[in-house]
């Protein structure tokens, strides 16, 4: 069964299941492109906009009572999560989101006619242009919702996800931390440090990127909602901007304003650029985070094997026993895509023309997929690893015990080239440091039990 | 209702209605990141290699008919799509795609137990390890599905979808080959050209994108099956490498051969990011053709407006009437997708360690993905704007007689020095260039006429 | 000539003008790739940690005034530029900088042992390792360098440039507060603005960018120095770290403090990371600045050309009187780098292994030439471009005449599909919006003139 | 000293001593910027050009002989280095490189004028443009050159230093061919291998690499000499473009050809942008190789300790007898910026407009760093590296007996089932496979002689 619906092209057959109308219609049939949808979080955004000018619209004599009463009603079911299936348009399409904010706009329109009477669809009583879009244009309505999306997506999951990962960790780091073991630099033996102190250079590292993305969300908070087409605000009341802002802020809960230069809120995606930034930021922190894991995790017999990763599943579907560190290559590989599409968000958000830029689908797609994706690896990478895996006290004592760079000690009491010739001995000869360091002549016995004590080496100078 | 599944780790509870084991639901469990399902382009490649390795198995005495008869049986269903709801595992898990292979032989063994009238799932009489994967390891039948999958996609996808595009803006070239026109660089004005070689350029850039893909594609052809685990066939039989590579070509149709060191085709992913190169080559041609017609089809009256692009939908929620260039704008966005894309795939190829690299669902998922879209990209840009689109000979007549760099011509007559002369007098003067010429007495009206000919420019020197 | 030093390795001849040792000399000779040498703002940011490790050694008890003070003399050289030629090593050496460090422990203690009369180079009185680098490590040395190095280019260069920049754009932004012309969205015809509005775009999104760059700058603030080989400040006195930094804070003028975990000072580069995509951000504002200028400066006689450009060069070497806006093209061209110049620093940056990143040099390499490169082209941009662009006020009227999104304005008072219909009828027809509207009898010529005037579109709803 | 110079926008101050004229000065002047010059190489594909198109059209009647005769000798001392010092001009200028185009014209013509004996500089007798640009505009010349640059670049430089590198190696690997070790699949324990199959995989890397870059030359060796100012060929004579790329055939000794289509030859730069992406394959190869063998060589005593590579330096400024993987961090140093410069050349080629690409200087300056630093990279590895490093046989077989691995051969007797049990009660209790299978009862201790012998396991079923 089909309706018909118009827009300024003229007539077009919808599904008469849809709430949609003529433009949403007619993106879904000139863009076959990929699969990837929308996401729905910049939809419930534009939902979440769209309740809030039909309160601020109401307040400003913009709207009579009974059409935002019904707007607001079919916003709020959208986000309630009732019309999910409603908005099937891709995010290839016009690149100021114009489609979906359409999309938006009709199901709004077109179930608020439900509600009011007038069947499933069509423009009256409520119109979705001059009702739902009242005020604003796609050219501000998007990118306010990209804002949106954005931030949620950051405040409610990411930093939580950050924080339960570096709690995770820091538990490990605290519960090690004077297990002695050998540092390494250069991937080659080095300097003993703790299993504790290890560790809690992952922490500081994702509280680095805590504070990159922390940094990043005051822009993000500025919305470009009030300048409708090109940033002066045609078409909007004056006060519309500021008292959108404030609305959402109070809806939503964060404390979103009005960008102070609409024309570069729709011109420019800066802010989201610094956000994608600060995300890669984390990625890489991650990135390492899993590198180290796996290989201090190496083995079980031809490996470092200093920690024991959980196994989870077997590894191998031919090699019988086998496991393998299959949370590290998970969030690994999701480091790789973080930083691809950072690569695709800036690519995307230079190419703005004068008073609009038209990649704005593709930026927030991948914006949404980074965050995401850095939310569950987090979550997952710590209940899945971090909290189960166990050093292995015997095999770090037997590294730290053959290890040459104790030597270091040295530097102070006989020099570096004294001490480095020491080591060079014990090296070539496959004996140990004090071995080498009596037959030298350099130090006694006792001297070499006083200077050389891992445990000693372990926080020297590095704080005040 | 459920039942139990076991592998070495011990039992797992599975859905009673699935057909996958318990290796495949350790994975649901263990990795609850994003949503991007392994690709099933993917699963359909693993199916085909469990196809062709059970005839292979049974020509080599490694399988009773019997049992490779119920392998096939059931991997026909699954190339058939039949379960493609069975394959619920997503990127983000191992980086071998260990689970995903698994996942496979467990559906495949699972069916066919059923159809044995054993009852859906468990390990016998068809085992996932010793049957359906005999011979062969994840680390060679994951990529050698990413090669199926990858080279499938670009054979019956890709090249066909270039082919379109280029052939329907080669039609547009030769339906204008004389509408003479300005050219620009510098986007400055410059000598003339006609609308049918700008067109023609596009075809040219288009054919180099390609060539580079095609040039690809026998590295592609080069299968990792056969090295088993490590890359030396270990439990293959003799031969074995060799006979699935030609099974696999005779089942697809495609040249496959066996990789001349299966060391490096687990290890290594270098044949799929010189193909992702290749696609990046399409993604910036299709960068430059999507910009350059939507910057010909600006205006409709303050822009170049030199060619009508289709009306396929009304371009603004807020400006009636307006119509912009929606389908550039979605190819564009898609390139630089592919160009994060390629990033992703490079870096994720670069973080191989011995004898695996364990970033392969990440490196499939982004080229497949790229290909896709460009694909897609390539048809629905030809469908929606190509062919619909329409030279303004009237504008491009007015901006042509205008142009000062018609005065490029006198520079074999006169040189180079008077004629920028000439062309700075007429610009300053806001004159005509015949005008400002005579004024200064450098050649007279006969000679205009007789050299300054924009018809007489647009195939110098350029052919042999 | 030569003369003969030794390290550990043993002896080897070096010339004997220079002052650097044997392992500069071994680095040289096994390091014969590229020809970037290591950036002097990087030797010049180590000869300053060494004169602040003399006065905090000499404080803390751990050096003789007459050694620390030749190193106090030596590295003051070095700091003004006497010994710029005595740092030959390149980027592509050991991935700690210990080389560069080495280099800059040599030269001043080749310098210094000059200085005490004991002849160019060796070691003694003043020994490279373990004197001049005395409590230190390079792998703590040089993170630190690389943090004063970038800091001070930030501080001393790139921002006062972007200040400078965004002076003078807005000064052109008041210059021109109410000349009105035509919005463009999708590079099409859109609502009126001010070229004042177009231009204040510029100036935010510079904001952003600096705002962003600023927000990157405390953690680039916090210093490895004092945690020596790994992490843990072996061989650094206690209160080392502390002390340095607040001798490094003095000396240079910035707040720079000790880094809270120097494990991660080590083995992690997200600071710079983070500062890397806050770099990002200004070339995307860039970019968007750039590609604008030219569109509006298209032309002269088939483009926008709403805005002259300066002429600063002739254009072309065939086309007499061409100018092009090069300005522009050189400041894309630098953009383009530092997206590339972005990719590498965190490619290289999520490499580190264990307790030490081995990427340091390219890290640094890259970074601090996209500071460079930014800075430079947003002064040379200010003052080759924006200073002598003037719009053309007549283009421009010309332009706002003839749009159809004026129709814009009547959306409150007809209704969007009204409004549609005449836009496009007058699109069709080639009339003006007045005659379409009056055609159709939706308003009257008095209603036109009150309700369509571009300069009451300017600044609606934008601002509360 | 000063002379005047003269061109379209009047006179400018030149340097007597300088052979450039007014453009290369005004360029000098309005471009600040960074420091990278232009390359030389670039300078020199430039001078080719001029030398070849002098002598084509002296034989096709566009120049008399004393002018091509001046021209020709100028050239050549261009081509013989003897000028360098006179192309000061920074790759940050007009996107076109017109003006390093101009550069070349005018110190040509300055120095055959001097020849002539008219003074050093000036356009009399021999005038840069209309002389020694003659047929020419610096739209297909620079082009041109990038080709000539980056093809002379690959062919002289990369290859051979491809070959010297994969040699090396193959060498190893020959001579290591036999001696058994433990493979590692995931960092972890795996199957066996020999160090001989291990290497053969950079081999092949390699060699897939350098396929690429083969494969992408035919493209390059187009080139656009002949389209002139837009693709046209306008004031250049019939068949200049033919003779011309003939020409440069003939003084190269590479295959150049004319592009067969000039506007896209302009306007995109599809076949840089493909070699680019398979210089990035060569780069993931080197990360791959770099990283494994700093793997292998890790240690000496708490890391894998396989390998020892070269101590060709100290290794630290504080840890006396440390030896590092410097030649490895260098190489994946320098894959890192390949990286990098590939996501710049790629964003820059994909930013054409019209007629015109006006990223031309930073691709190039790009691609020819990459094609160095690879070239200078392989060969510094394979010589400082490579060549040097020594198999520990001795720790290989320890790592080889104690594996668990080995149980993968049981497969085929036992079922992987039983297998994983024997391989998993190993693992946790500490003891030889032997010991667990036998107590298990799955075999007996002849069947584990029989069954389980590593050098049993590494030619199984890889090849045919």
């Amino acid at each position: 069964m089909k309706r018909t619906e118009t827009d300024s092209l003229g007539p077009i057959e919808v599904d008469a299941q849809a709430y949609w109308g003529a433009q949403t219609q007619r993106s879904l049939e000139n863009f076959a492109i990929g699969g990837q949808r929308m996401p729905l979080a910049v939809v419930h955004a534009l939902a979440l906009i769209k309740k809030a000018a039909a309160r601020v619209n109401l307040r400003l004599g913009e709207l009579p009572a009974d059409i935002a009463g019904l707007i607001e009603q079919a916003a709020d079911e959208v986000l309630a999560g009732q019309h999910d299936d409603q908005f099937p348009l891709v995010v290839w399409q016009t690149g100021s989101g114009t489609q979906s904010n359409m999309n938006v706009n009709e199901v709004i329109a077109g179930r608020a006619n439900e509600v009011a009477g007038k069947g499933r669809g069509g423009k009256a009583p409520v119109h979705p242009n001059d009702h739902v879009n009242r005020a604003q244009s796609s050219n501000d309505s998007f990118p306010t919702a990209m804002h949106i999306a954005a931030a949620r997506a950051v405040h409610d999951d990411l930093l939580p996800a950050i924080a339960e990962l570096a709690g995770g960790i820091a538990e490990q780091s605290a519960r090690h931390a004077d297990l002695v073991k050998t540092g390494r630099t250069h991937l080659m033996d080095a300097t003993p440090i703790t299993f504790g102190q290890e560790l809690s250079a992952f922490v500081a590292q994702l509280d680095y990127a805590e504070r990159a993305i922390r940094a990043a969300l005051p822009a993000v908070y500025e919305l470009a909602q009030g300048g409708t087409a090109v940033g002066t605000g045609l078409n909007a009341p004056k006060g519309f901007a500021d008292a959108i802002a404030a609305e959402l802020a109070d809806l939503s809960g964060l404390p979103f304003v009005s960008a102070p230069n609409k024309f570069a809120a729709l011109s420019g995606h800066e802010p989201l650029v610094t956000l994608a930034g600060a995300l890669k930021t984390l990625a890489v922190a991650l990135m390492k985070i899993a590198n180290d894991l796996r290989l201090l995790g190496s083995g079980p017999r031809a490996g470092l094997a200093e920690v024991r990763l959980p196994a989870n599943e077997p590894g191998s579907s031919i090699m019988p026993g086998k496991v393998n560190p299959t949370q590290c290559e998970a969030l690994s590989m999701l480091a790789c895509q973080v930083l691809g599409n950072d690569a695709a968000i800036a690519f995307a958000a230079s190419q703005g023309h004068l008073q609009l830029n038209v990649f704005k689908p593709v930026i927030i797609h991948n914006l949404l997929e980074s965050i995401r994706l850095l939310a569950d690896g987090c979550r997952n990478f710590n209940t899945h690893c971090v909290e189960g895996m166990q050093p292995d006290a015997a095999r770090m004592a037997e590294h730290l015990e053959r290890g040459l760079m104790l030597v270091t000690a040295l530097n102070t009491h006989i020099g570096y080239d004294k001490a480095a010739e020491i080591a060079k001995k014990a090296y070539k000869e496959g004996t140990s440091l004090r071995e080498a360091a009596l037959e030298l002549g350099y130090l006694t016995d006792q001297q070499f039990d006083e200077w050389v004590r891992p445990q000693d080496m372990l926080e020297a100078g590095q704080n005040g």
